[in-house]
């Protein structure tokens, strides 16, 4: 049920990545190693958070203080980092399912995550990605 | 910033709303009463929980011995229900943000609430919708 969706390298060029995401309306970035072993799947509503300053994620109030510049000037520092930059220092659990897990089983741990993506497993070999879209339109479509 | 988002009704059936959003690869769901004031703000990952019967969500080790087609039931339990019955009992804080709030400020709640859309309020009045990946097209295209 894996379909195709676009696996990026934490060594890529962060900003592509995040223009790719937001152009694509993909609901996430998968990040891989050089064997495809996923690194960070970060759901679009993580991705933001590079938007957001740091002294602003400790203190959300001070969100309000800020100019749109400011905000322009925060995309600006991507300019010239790699995907790496995007992963959260706090390694969360990993949207991981095994390609003979159950729709039930991929939906559940979406739901607990919070994620709208998950990497599919064969053994220790990635073999696609399913996205929460998909996985409704296999549940809604009647098998014909 | 606000974008063109189907809202719909808690009235509205359950089937349709949950295959357009799959259709249509849409972040999320915007439920709102008759005054289109946002009763629920479902990310996809969330929707995909009605996959989940009640029993699993308790204890997720059960996902497992669920066949596919015990999944299809589940499926099927949409038909000729409303979307009403998509909202969770305990209702999250919703994403909703002000007009004339920043783009730090809708990105900060997006990733706080793992959120990938938000409802824009011009004081008590909805004037929109706006996605994760239109915030981060905003804040990467450089003004023109």
């Amino acid at each position: 049920m894996a379909e195709d969706f676009p696996v990026i390298s934490a060594e890529d060029d962060a900003w592509e990545a995040v223009t790719q995401l937001a152009e694509n309306r993909l609901p996430g970035l998968v990040v891989a190693d050089p064997h495809g072993k996923p690194l960070s799947i970060l759901p679009t509503s993580q991705v933001v958070r590079i938007l957001v300053p740091s002294y602003v994620q400790d203190d959300p109030s001070l969100a309000g203080v800020l100019s749109e510049s400011m905000a322009d000037r925060v995309a600006d520092k991507l300019r010239g980092k790699k995907v790496k930059a995007l992963i959260p220092d706090d390694l969360p659990e990993l949207a991981v399912v095994n390609d003979d897990d159950t729709i039930v089983e991929v939906a559940a741990i979406m739901a607990r995550l919070r994620c709208p993506l998950a990497v599919v497993m064969r053994g220790d070999v990635p073999v696609g990605v399913i996205t929460a879209s998909r996985l409704l339109q296999l549940a809604l479509t009647p098998p014909t």
